[in-house]
């Protein structure tokens, strides 16, 4: 194996959806000069990863290749593919590529770790290309949900590779360029060795629609609300929330900016020139002084964070702003998995103010960023590659892909994270599977998935904790009884005794009949005691509790 | 205020989709007379409800009134109806009353917590009575998701109430009776003062599909499938089953019953005369010695719940069975909000192994058991009372329900849990405020849901724990030096040591700077430690843990 090959590899967002992360490579075997397309995040849950303030992927294989790395690409401003940029920066020490609006919020993201602002370069759009290593790569303008996504154009001596990073085939997107289709197919009159395509709505059978349509629809909702209206989208969905501050000027109402990230967002636009118009904005200071009928306000929180503008405002006051009686409350967003419990709680908390709530049930006040199955067909079809790879997926999307591509004749396999495909043949082959997993933000600390810290954290939000302090003296005598503190867990239970009394009297029993040699020895004192906290809690309370055992020696 | 009135109390279900207890009462303010309908449950969760097995209403207002109560009538055996009655049994002391399939499950209940069975009894269908105080009560055969639902004729010296209960307006549902227009027009023809009406599926803009309109779309996707399939769904929807079981013995395959939960409502169905008619069933171990393409799997675990059998199928083999590629698994259930995760997880596990699932995207291979807006209104438009209150659904429900009566003519009220309304009039008013809320079953424990066990063990979860242990001597002097152990906590942090061994040092120096007022005095000491471990490791690690602080004293 010495000649040279073209490789991709998912280090994340194969196989689930978020945390974007492909490394391509070209070059002999172990030698590949390397880039990586999009650097992304996950979000923590209480349910596998309590406590953690974001998920990354882990990128141990490419730190310990480095110095392979010509450079970073990043597709587009979402966080699940520029959130892990800077964090990751120190560690893969490359340049890092994007489009003006990109660049500009990875750069305030680099700010704010104290790394050089000029690590991120600004790439024009294709047909401007930048030459790394093997590699020449432009950036394709493509319409998604957020201002200037790009697909990637990268040529190897093996052939034309297109990544198609996230889209959706507008041809009115209302900011950011129309999907072109003279333009994937001129891309592709050479021939495509691979296409890696966004796999993120291969389920939904109709075609997308465009974000144009929605200017009416919401215009007529705002101009029929007699209250205060407030609409909460992504705020990267800068066309969105162009479409909705304008249907609120329409309505001849003025509009309000709540929320960091919505703030961020739209001053991103301006500085970077992908937004020209918006309608005057207000201040929620001015607002406060303001006719509620005549407000409209663009506020964060669609997916019912619990410290977005939505549900502060669904809580109470924001910024001396407060929702009640006859407000209408529109998201115009779709609730993302795992989140439903959050925004239906909004809506809730909404309905008991007497706001009435209008979401996408109705399919008339969003449109996905990503292109739907037909879609997907669509930009297949302009380019005609030798291989469909499926990216930007779980197993089911990729999989169902895949199988999508076969049935049209091309070439594909199901690629998840960790699997070092070779891409320079007729088909996909599996050079190598890597390992690969999730390094976890907590606090200021890089953490391990597999380090046991979140286990330890489920089990005792599970099961409680209980701390057994033991004092020994010089002879190995217990000097004093046993104590125990507990944390979370009933106070009392079947014998209505506190529980704390109940464990440490079988404690003390348990002192009492030990032995010499148990007393003597810390590893099995501990387990004794450990044991023992356990099974008199069982039979307490009904639960084995998390313990800790505190020995000390007089010595 | 010494003339009787009519009242009605909702104790669980009205605010929330779950643990439904419903008190009605008549009689002179504060001597009423009271039947309580359903004792239900709701399930927890990691977000709010770590460790908790069971989420209860607080009963207490009941319990206190407890020679005040007639009786309990469950209306149907799902757990948000039935499942608190035995766990509430010794605390109210009532006689329980259900239809025969809902007390055969109620009484499997009442058996495994050792109370007596016959202290439910079984109740024929209306026009069959039981006179209970100044209540005449009838149960009414209504259409739902399980055999024999009921609704509620209670007749009071202030007129006629009637309760849904949970329902749709099947003309045929499979199993148990069709939903009779006749019946609840017959039942109204001199008047309902009140009716009391199930919300949950209010926002479904379209009627409502019957069961038996599902056996030709499952016989044709099992008769099209060429391995072996499995389909899940709620073990108590018994119709369901029953369409699934013979949708397989058309296509010619056994059928093989997995999960506990399946078992057991097949076998309460059969012993109380509700299903007759059932395919034969093949066990397990039968299965494994048969080709797959021969096999039908009826499975628990529609919700994705980790220990059910579709989950362990996703994980792996099952009482011998295992999934493979070109298997089938058919969601025929909706995904209850908050269990999505679960259920895509399981999605995905069955995509990895190569098989195909279809779920209820479609609309084809499931229906609701609740009634759609337009099947609320028939109804409404059947029963005309006086006043119509909204129950069985959050507040956004509640609200669309009641404003839909509002539109119609009818007097109503949005009423949630703690509202003691007062119904004898002709519109509902609100008599008092009665504190209610929740109680956790925590392994054998009740606890209340204010009591603070669960947000310690939700801080655990999130912030980590770190025991400080501090010995002293007689002189209120350290005896050696504090030490720490951590939980859920990472290893390392910005200084690159040992986060045990930085805490430590910093907890050394804090008891040799420390003055004898401080040392002295057990609340102060603990408190300087907690506060200095806190941070000590949010200035290594950026987080701040729960500390639990030991200090022995050698007095």
């Amino acid at each position: 194996m010495s000649t040279e090959r073209l490789i991709y590899l998912p280090l994340g967002g194969a196989g689930e959806i978020g945390m974007n992360a492909y490394v391509y490579g070209y070059g002999k075997p172990g030698k590949e000069r390397l880039i990586l397309v999009d650097l992304g995040v996950a979000f923590p849950d209480m349910d596998s990863t309590p406590g953690v303030d974001l998920i990354m992927p882990d990128m141990t294989w490419l730190q310990e290749r480095a110095d392979q790395l010509e450079g970073i690409f990043i597709t587009h401003a979402h966080e699940d593919h520029i959130g892990g940029v800077a964090h990751m920066y120190s560690k893969l020490n490359a340049p890092i590529f994007a489009r003006a609006f990109t660049a500009n919020i990875a750069r305030r993201k680099m700010k704010e770790h104290g790394h050089p602002e000029d690590a991120v370069q600004i790439v024009s759009a294709w047909p401007e290309v930048i030459k790394l290593g093997p590699f020449t790569v432009g950036v394709v303008p493509i319409s998604h949900s957020v201002p200037e996504s790009g697909g990637m154009v990268i040529d190897t001596p093996a052939g034309r590779v297109l990544h198609s990073g996230d889209f959706k085939t507008d041809p009115t997107p209302i900011v950011g360029e129309p999907f072109d289709p003279a333009v994937w197919s001129e891309l592709s009159k050479d021939g495509v060795q691979a296409l890696l395509c966004d796999s993120t709505n291969v389920f939904s059978p109709n075609p997308g629609r465009s974000e144009l349509e929605l200017g009416p629809e919401i215009t007529k909702l705002v101009e029929d609300a007699k209250g205060m209206v407030v609409a909460t989208t992504f705020a990267s969905n800068v066309a969105r929330v162009k479409t909705l501050a304008e249907a609120g000027e329409r309505a001849g109402r003025s509009v309000v900016l709540l929320g960091r990230a919505m703030q961020r967002m739209v001053e991103a636009s301006i500085e970077t020139g992908v937004l020209t118009q918006f309608p005057k904005v207000v201040s929620p200071e001015e607002a406060t002084q303001m006719p509620r009928e005549n407000l409209m306000l663009l506020v964060t929180g669609s997916q019912g964070e619990r410290r977005a503008a939505s549900a502060q405002l669904a809580r109470g006051k924001y910024r001396g702003l407060q929702l009640k009686e006859g407000d209408l409350f529109l998201f115009s967003s779709k609730t993302i998995p795992g989140n439903e419990k959050g925004v239906i709680g909004i809506i809730n908390q909404l309905s008991e103010k007497g706001v009435d709530v209008v979401d996408d049930s109705s399919g008339v006040y969003h449109v996905s960023g990503h292109a739907n199955r037909p879609d997907l067909e669509t930009l297949h079809d302009l380019v005609k590659p030798k291989m469909l790879i499926p990216m930007h997926g779980e197993h089911r999307h990729l999989r169902e892909h895949s199988r999508l591509g076969l049935s049209k004749g091309m070439a594909s396999a199901v690629v998840v994270n960790g699997m070092l495909m070779d891409l320079t043949g007729d088909t996909p082959v599996v050079a190598e599977y890597i390992d690969t997993g999730r390094t976890y933000l907590d606090g200021s600390v890089k953490i391990g998935a597999m380090d046991g810290v979140v286990r330890d954290r489920i089990r005792m939000a599970l099961n409680g904790h209980v701390v057994v302090t033991v004092i020994l003296d010089e002879e190995d005598e217990p000097l004093g009884e046993p104590w125990c503190d507990v944390k979370g867990l009933a106070e009392t239970g079947r014998s209505k005794e506190g529980l704390v009394e109940v464990l440490e009297k079988d404690l003390n029993q348990f002192l009492k009949r030990a032995g010499k040699k148990t007393l003597r020895d810390d590893d099995k004192l501990e387990e004794g005691l450990r044991r023992l906290t356990r099974q008199s809690a069982q039979n307490e309370i009904g639960k084995k509790p998390e313990v800790t055992v505190v020995v000390s020696r007089m010595r």
